[in-house]
């Protein structure tokens, strides 16, 4: 079964079919590649989120960096990023491997398609050709042969007619005879052409056209196979990067289990503490045994007593609960005493005062360690990308320009790294 | 290690931390609600995508409708719309789990966290009216005690005074006395209100602050918990859907293996072949012969030869390649004689002629197994509806209702199946 043979008088219906074939595959590439632009705006959304957050999250909170719960938020941001860039990279390649790909096999299979119609074409023209004449030669062979029996009649009759001439017969008869000799030829020829017109007749039927129309069908064959193919890749582009996306989620829910409470709350106290004790009782001030102050403030020494205790006057210069009393080691000199207490009532020293060693690694948790995690975001953003380059099939000697300059910039932060540990 | 008592005097600080950390929650559902919106928009776009390509599909080209290439892409298109549900499925159970759940929780921190501070600031003013009475109590005794010293002083002096009379001295030890007495009641009073004051202010640093402060930490290291639990679920969501996605990707690879191309072929012979044979060789008309056809048309039988081969006048009635000679029994009553054919030249009978068991086949395939076909599409929807219902929770008792609205559609369906087929 195959169209030569079975749709041989179907020439319309394998014109349209074909047609109405290479349609369904234009219409599919349009179908995908508007896919893919859902895909590439779905994308950038999710870029366009992470940004935003990521943005709003540093700049004025610097000291929440260090918390779990705002690294986890961030390192979701990332992966959100990632996850981004891996529908991005869904969209790239349906691009590449269907739209690019079945609208330049479109054109091949156009191209071939008219070829062969062209030359069902060339063949019909042929047969027409012969059969036009097949069918003036059959005519002449008509009209001759009614006139040769034209003049057989008028030779028969001026034969017949006694007033007719011995040369009027005689002339009738050799009419008659050359009129019959030429429909003779005529026949000759009619039954020639008709012998050529079967025989192309033939050959057009069984052989030229079966041949193109099961071309056709091959051709048409061929289209639905690569059409299948781009149906197939459709799920393929999405099911090959499911693995990296699943891995996005990974380190999602990992960034929900590295969150420690226990230990976010540890970080604030690290941060906050200010080393001062809890004061003791208010001593005694026995004015009848002889104690006289100099200044007579008449108060119970510097100390204003609990009436800043929730921050209520921030602007007074006062050490419980207020922001100046907060260990500030930028404004305030190490092992230097605690502003302004009072000899009998005032807080006692700050426990810093008592072990610098304490005091010298709380400045390096402050200043150095913030640097350190951003260097290994750095890092982080390094390895990423050189496993993305990986992904997308670069050879690892053509991304090495891009290698060195991060290693470049890598080394500049290091030394700024450095450098600001130094200066401080 | 605790806020209570590493910061007992950072008060601010855990104020601000607490507040921040809510602003974090806030600032996660915002984040979640958002990428929801995102997943709702990206959800809707595939969909429309679905829906614009399925309406084009069908209407116009009914007879594509068995290819298994158009077919396919119609799956594809179906299998698109489902895997548009699963990404709606996953921002609505974001919004259900992250966003409504932790709106909600935060109500709850929020009164909690009020509460507290309020706790620390009753306490607080309770150690400020103590500490304010201790102050004019200490106050008075050292004000009292300058009195009796002066009075002591002016005993003395008058005592000494040689002009004084007894009763000047008298009556200036007598207020000595009284003034003495007085302070002494007033030293007592002092001592009394710094007892009751350093009890206040031991209970306030050593209990209460700490216990309020142990409460603050409590419920934020709740907060932290509760966020660590809402971005896993961030993950958990869309990994919960991640298998029925796989089964969308399926559904599309099936689709495209489905296809068929060999038979597709076939399916166009069977839908278009005119079960006419090809034309034989032109019988030789000779007129010599006493052949005088009555009618004079003068051109070789009815067909007039190749001329229409190739679609060229359609408008013609005329029985090869064009549309007019393609088998329509509708149009053309079976065991009937094809159209005018000529005695000598023209087609032979058309084969269904001599078969009507494969015409009546035909006649079925053409009009019951489309029906059949869309009722399996209507049954495989409601199957499909059935699955998103248990999906989505319901119990099927809910959704009976819907079920028997599909099922008295499905009867209605087949009654008009089999009206059509017996009404054809």
């Amino acid at each position: 079964m195959d169209w030569g043979t079975e749709l041989w008088d179907q020439y319309d219906i394998i014109e349209k079919h074909t047609q109405s074939g290479l349609e369904l595959v234009e219409k599919y590439v349009k179908f995908v590649k508007e896919r893919t632009e859902i895909e590439q705006n779905y994308a950038k959304q999710l870029r366009n989120l992470s940004k935003k957050y990521s943005l709003k999250r540093s700049g004025k909170d610097e000291p929440e960096c260090r918390l779990s719960s705002y690294q986890s938020f961030l390192d979701i941001l990332n992966e959100t990023n990632d996850y981004a860039g891996q529908r991005e990279l869904i969209a790239e390649n349906m691009m590449m491997s269907i739209c690019i790909d079945l609208t330049k096999y479109l054109q091949e299979l156009k191209q071939e398609r008219k070829t062969y119609l062209m030359e069902a074409k060339k063949a019909q023209q042929s047969l027409e050709s012969t059969y036009k004449q097949l069918d003036s030669s059959k005519k002449r062979f008509e009209r001759e042969w009614r006139e040769a029996e034209r003049a057989a009649q008028y030779a028969e009759k001026t034969d017949q007619d006694i007033n007719a001439t011995k040369a009027d017969v005689e002339k009738a008869k050799q009419q008659a005879h050359m009129r019959a000799h030429i429909a003779e030829e005529c026949k000759n020829d009619y039954a020639a052409q008709l012998q050529k017109f079967n025989k192309e007749q033939n050959q057009f039927y069984f052989n030229d056209m079966p041949l193109i129309f099961n071309k056709l069908q091959d051709l048409d064959e061929k289209r639905v196979r690569k059409l299948a193919q781009g149906y197939i890749l459709f799920s393929d582009t999405e099911k090959h990067v499911m693995p990296i996306i699943g891995k996005c989620l990974e380190g999602i829910t990992k960034a929900g289990t590295n969150v420690n409470e226990r230990n976010d709350s540890m970080v604030v106290i690290e941060q906050n503490k200010s080393g001062f004790e809890r004061p003791g009782d208010l001593e005694f001030e026995d004015y009848s045994q002889g104690i006289n102050r100099a200044s007579s403030d008449s108060s119970l020494g510097t100390p204003k007593g609990p009436m800043e205790l929730l921050g209520k006057n921030r602007s007074k210069n006062f050490w419980i609960f207020s922001k100046r009393s907060k260990l500030s080691p930028s404004t305030l000199p190490p092992f230097s005493t605690p502003p302004a207490p009072s000899p009998a009532n005032g807080p006692p020293s700050p426990k810093f005062g008592r072990d610098p060693l304490s005091y010298c690694l709380k400045e390096i948790n402050k200043t150095v360690k913030p640097r350190i995690s951003s260097f290994r975001t750095l890092r982080r953003s390094v390895s990423q990308q050189e496993t993305s380059y990986c992904d997308r099939g670069l050879r690892p000697s053509s991304s090495r320009a891009a290698q060195e300059e991060v290693t470049t910039e890598i080394r500049g932060n290091l030394q700024r790294v450095a450098k600001g540990s130094r200066s401080e």
